[in-house]
């Protein structure tokens, strides 16, 4: 008899970081006097703004206190917080009662805990390139998983496929690797895909605060017919910089409903079983980002990683390079030039400019021929990359 | 085709606590002036210790300036935490390497993700009355329950069964509800039981620092074999009131494996994609507990807690009502007296005497016909709720 989830063993090694890692130090090694730009990696720079800073102070001093300690959290969330998040998506005329509101520890755990909802039987689709952990998770679970592939030619946001299953479907916007975002009509024709097969969209909206195109949506409750079809997990971890301070949350509209059960009752039942709610103290961090000082004092990091963008673009379009996403995204997909592989471009750029960047292949098999940029960086080393560029590719 | 997880339809309906909420406020609309004194709940009330709060404080400063912030953690926990907690064990005469030692959310958080790392087709061996979330996680899995019952004569601490049955195994020690604690045989006993039939010990050591008996073991790792079939899962919520806080850890012996494959790489694999790490400041928070202030100060709670129980245990005794727990554990398991059912002796403490207490019942079939007493409360509605039952029961 099996004892462990076999599926473990089907899992291949994850190669893409330990790999970067591995070439930049040997680099390091051979040339310690260069210096290196990276901007590989999806974590941010910028420090919590301070009514953040202020909100988790104030909060663990009350855990220090009789009259103010907070024991068990509701699991659901913080009754203060649901409604504050409820709040955010009421500005942009997205109209959810508390209730639908989850608070979480952030979109990564999430996205593979939200997973137990479902049938191991039912497939996955994913569009491809995506954020490794997506397969991951559901190579994990079992799960048959179908790729659908994002070209070029269709601005990395792929139409639903002609064949009509049901399925999980992921999708990201601002995406992540290719900062490619999904117009209204295009999630409209997913919306209405996910309400003809019977799927169910995981609508991962971490980067929604990089849009700044008004017309591109900032959430999947914008379009209409999502409440019976779609979840959404969103994260602070870019929009106020919690990455390394966790708190996140997830939409579950109350009319999502599949073989009879109620998708948002079920979550309600798998987290007051499995666990004990997020944090007093992070949670008081989190209502700090949805007030109005919180939400003015977040723009700084972000207009900082915007204008970073912009300046990178500019180098880019300098020397001829072709890329997709840095409008609304805090990534820019490129095109490797030359008809190099995406590891062949890793090398030229570490060994030739000492740019660390991401090869698009470690975000599945058609991203080979593609590279990722990150602009969570200095604002020095967005300026010295894009010069290092200019020279290398002129 | 099966969208949904269907097992969550197979789970009963939690009343537990919603019925004990629904009698107490209609008994307090009845009775205003009335002051009940309520037992009922597992949740701390001391606050946290000066060296957890200052050490919150400043990671949040930390996190509000750009020279000190950190972003992503290590999925598994901080090195330097990791360490603390394996020195930890270490005093106990327990050798861990810090890579044994995952940091997690809480114990509840993880006693539900850990399940992942299993077969569903294997069966839970739970010792009964138990926390009620073992059993509905194990049916959200589908996962078939066997139960052993831990009766009084056993001191609720049962003898592993004499069939041989290859199963996940929940030992809690002291256990909540009953109080009861393992002893050093009877756990080396379930250890080569589990060695014998390719059964893993998930060991719920939560309560672990209300032992006071030095012949009773704090941790599975303390008897011998247990490395190569125990999973340790712990926490710091009573341990230094972190209930409200969230953090714990976990240990997975890097000899522990099964099916040909590494629970301990299996765990790292899951936190690494399922996960981006807990909290730094939480983290920040926990590394304090292990320092020897930390270690000094918390004992002050503790040592409140367990005054508790000795002042409860004596009122006990004066009304000459059986019971078992209270010394190395924060929860009183009491023999309802006259035959009384467990929702009858509810109804008869809050009418009668305005205490709230737990059903037995509640914690399992088996615990039909005892009372759960929790010592995480105020000194003087332990003193109160003594005088009382002293009174009634005299």
């Amino acid at each position: 008899m099996a004892v462990i989830n076999q599926n473990y063993g089907r899992l291949r090694d994850s190669y893409l970081f330990a790999g970067i890692r591995d070439r930049v130090d040997a680099f390091s090694r051979a040339h310690p006097d260069q210096r290196i730009l990276r901007l590989g990696i999806g974590d941010v720079i910028q420090p919590l703004c301070p009514s953040v800073v202020n909100a988790l102070q104030e909060a663990a001093r009350e855990q220090g206190r009789r009259e103010t300690f907070h024991g068990y959290m509701p699991e659901c969330g913080d009754s203060q917080l649901r409604k504050a998040i409820a709040g955010y998506y009421r500005k942009r005329g997205i109209n959810l009662k508390s209730e639908e509101v989850f608070v979480s520890s952030g979109a990564s755990d999430e996205l593979g805990d939200i997973l137990h909802l479902f049938d191991r039987s039912l497939p996955a689709l994913l569009t491809e390139p995506a954020y490794p952990a997506y397969a991951d998770a559901n190579v994990m679970e079992g799960r048959e998983i179908r790729f659908l592939e994002a070209r070029e030619e269709d601005d990395f946001a792929p139409e639903p496929p002609e064949e009509e299953i049901t399925a999980l479907i992921y999708l990201c916007s601002p995406n992540n690797p290719t900062g490619a975002v999904y117009s209204r009509d295009l999630l409209k024709r997913w919306v209405d895909y996910a309400v003809k097969t019977d799927s169910v969209i995981l609508f991962d909206a971490a980067y929604e605060a990089f849009i700044t195109d008004p017309a591109i949506p900032h959430s999947i409750f914008e379009i209409e017919g999502s409440g019976t079809c779609a979840i959404e997990i969103s994260s602070l971890s870019k929009t106020a910089g919690f990455t390394g301070t966790r708190c996140g949350y997830t939409v579950i509209p109350d009319t999502l409903e599949r073989d009879g059960l109620n998708l948002n009752a079920m979550w309600v039942r798998n987290r007051t079983t499995r666990t004990n709610g997020v944090s007093f103290i992070l949670q008081r961090g989190a209502l700090a980002v949805f007030t109005e000082e919180g939400q003015k004092e977040i723009q700084e990091a972000l207009m900082l990683y915007r204008k970073n963008a912009e300046i990178f673009m500019h180098a880019l379009d300098e020397a001829g390079i072709r890329y997709t996403g840095g409008k609304n995204a805090p990534y820019l997909w490129v095109k490797c030039p030359n008809g190099m592989g995406s590891w062949e471009m890793f090398d030229h750029l570490l060994n030739r400019a000492q740019i660390v960047g991401t090869p698009g292949e470690g975000f599945g098999r058609s991203g080979e021929g593609y590279f990722r940029f990150s602009m969570f960086a200095d604002r020095s080393e967005i300026e010295e990359a894009g010069r290092r560029i200019r020279t290398l590719y002129k």
